[in-house]
């Protein structure tokens, strides 16, 4: 009788700050439809963190561990039978939110679930990949060209971005005549910059705002994709949005409330506010409630809330990153400010890091 | 040498509490392609209050008097050379806004106007129909069948729910499986109730909100349709959604922004909250800002302002009054609670009535 053989991993006690560690686990094997994917590189995000922190996350069922982990690019190593849409060697990203039994879920639209009861993997209900090896039905993984490579890691944050932008565009078929041409982009974390490639990929006027005045590696990379960098600690957000043309996009990517509210205001008539930020804690703020919502009304504005991300938008989010290195080569793997190797210091994956602006494990 | 025939009307000096007055004007002559309308019914919304407290109106260029009305139900009495898409003898209701030069405007959203540079009869830049006798472009009338002579100065206001409604669908089809089945309205007033009779008769389960609690005339109207009436002054808002199934659509209809946050949670995932008060005043509220925007954001959920409408919507009013007469025979009618007959007495008009829907002003 021989043991099975087992790899490392990252995991945490959800609920419990500092219970991050590195965990073994037996390495899967592919079982029928399944493909098994050698895990190169996993991103480290804000959910992460606060998963880390001990604010959120919830165990598969039958445990009360967790593995980290969903942002991740891989190879397909092997596949299980009748496993097709995928071959050994390719390149490969996976989508994160299974369904549960919801109307959307079950039409296929998992990012719009309406009860919540979906599972979500390294988040919620389901073991992520901070490991070395995991398997995946192919239908749920989205190949990636080997030139994009260096930075497919950015697909599934991209993939948020993707989505927001979309629902804005389905919401504005309101208004036939609608073609966003100035945007500004709240927030200069990862979502917020990668928010800001892509509509400037589409063409518009965008303004990023964040509190630190520039310059800096932040506000320069902003600035190579022709955008503009803006800090509120040196103007407010309606000085910003005073000095520019009627703005008919804003995303909002800061990762608290604070600026949600007075987006509103900033935003220009028949614009769409898409907020991004899944935000904690119970922060309160005294609004001017009447002229918020008059300026809504007279103007025919839009504010949707928009979370995860399905297939579609990990697709459009690999199209995507290829026309960020045509546009721009080389800047998008500047988002990549921190290469921790393997799994074996998980304090360093908890590390808090100035002038940060997203960490990746670079594994096996 | 004959003076010209005159006619009455109400009008205000805007921005001057108390001016409203009885005024003479000459009888207007139909030119070339246009049609003049001899006046039935006119009605006295929210609007035209504000506008008689001086708290909002523009006159015409060259004079600093304002005409008022904009909800009017005439019949063409004339035709000039030229005009059609109207008979003599048609009952008749008109938009009320007209283009600026905007983008939207110029394609025939004067509803979506984006730079607000559009005239309003009655409101902002050109007399209203609290006249005698008008005279207007055919392509602007709307036909009202005859048998909806009663309630045809409802068509006004019933098209601004149009529009709210119409929005919300459009920005839904971002969600193909969306099916809207339990709706709120909040505010039982004129836009309430009709807002209320719009989705009963799409076969939504409707829960009017309002502060005072039944029975009363307004809620009995309400439940008519079989709409359930509830106060919050026995129930708050969060209380009433907690016993509903999830909330796929909300209307804004109170005057005032103090619910219009709240409705925020109160909203189902997926949902739109439709935003209709043109709320004046400088109200501030304390608001749980990371609560409402996480509830935004985990739920995918939509926040539209809606005001004035278009062509296209009166005409759905029109076809929905005749459909609420197929369901509730004679109910609409109940929302008129107060007729005046003539302009000789505009302090009537100015009069707030306790447990009034609305007023309307017979003429001639």
């Amino acid at each position: 009788m021989t043991s099975s053989p087992t790899m490392a991993g990252i995991a945490v006690y959800p609920g419990q700050a500092g219970s991050i560690h590195r965990t073994t686990l037996p390495v899967p094997s592919p079982g029928p439809g399944e493909a098994l994917v050698r895990v190169r590189r996993v991103g480290v995000c804000g959910t992460d963190q606060e998963i880390i922190h001990g604010q959120f996350g919830t165990p598969p069922p039958g445990t009360n561990e967790l593995v980290l982990g969903h942002e991740v690019l891989g190879e397909v190593e092997a596949l299980g039978p009748g496993a097709d849409g995928v071959a050994v060697g390719d390149l490969v990203v996976t989508t994160v939110r299974r369904p549960g039994g919801c109307v959307p879920c079950v039409s296929g639209q998992t990012d719009m679930c309406a009860d919540l009861a979906y599972t979500e993997y390294g988040i919620i209900g389901a073991h992520g990949f901070m490991v070395e090896r995991f398997v995946m039905e192919p239908a749920h993984l989205i190949r990636v060209p080997a030139e994009l490579e260096r930075i497919g890691i950015l697909t599934e944050p991209l993939s948020v971005v993707e989505k927001a932008l979309q629902q804005a565009m389905l919401i504005q078929r309101r208004i036939p005549s609608w073609s966003p041409k100035t945007a500004i982009v709240l927030g200069a974390g990862p979502i917020g910059i990668l928010g800001t490639l892509l509509l400037r990929s589409r063409g518009l006027n965008v303004v990023t705002v964040a509190r630190r005045p520039g310059p800096h590696a932040i506000s320069r990379l902003i600035e190579a994709s022709g955008a503009r960098y803006a800090a509120t600690r040196a103007q407010s957000l309606a000085e910003i949005a005073a000095g520019l043309p009627p703005v008919d996009l804003i995303f909002e990517a800061t990762g608290v409330a604070d600026l949600a509210f007075d987006a509103m205001e900033a935003l220009g008539n028949n614009g769409v506010l898409a907020l991004l930020s899944l935000t904690g804690g119970d922060e309160t703020k005294e609004l001017p409630i009447a002229r918020l919502n008059r300026s809504f009304v007279l103007g025919n504005k839009v504010m949707v809330g928009s979370v995860n991300s399905s297939r579609e938008h990990f697709e459009m989010a690999v199209e995507d990153l290829g026309r960020f290195e045509t546009l721009w080569p080389g800047l998008a793997e500047r988002l990549v400010t921190r290469r921790i190797h393997g799994f074996d210091d998980p304090a360093q994956i908890a590390a808090e890091v100035e002038d940060g602006i997203k960490t990746v494990i670079e594994v096996g």
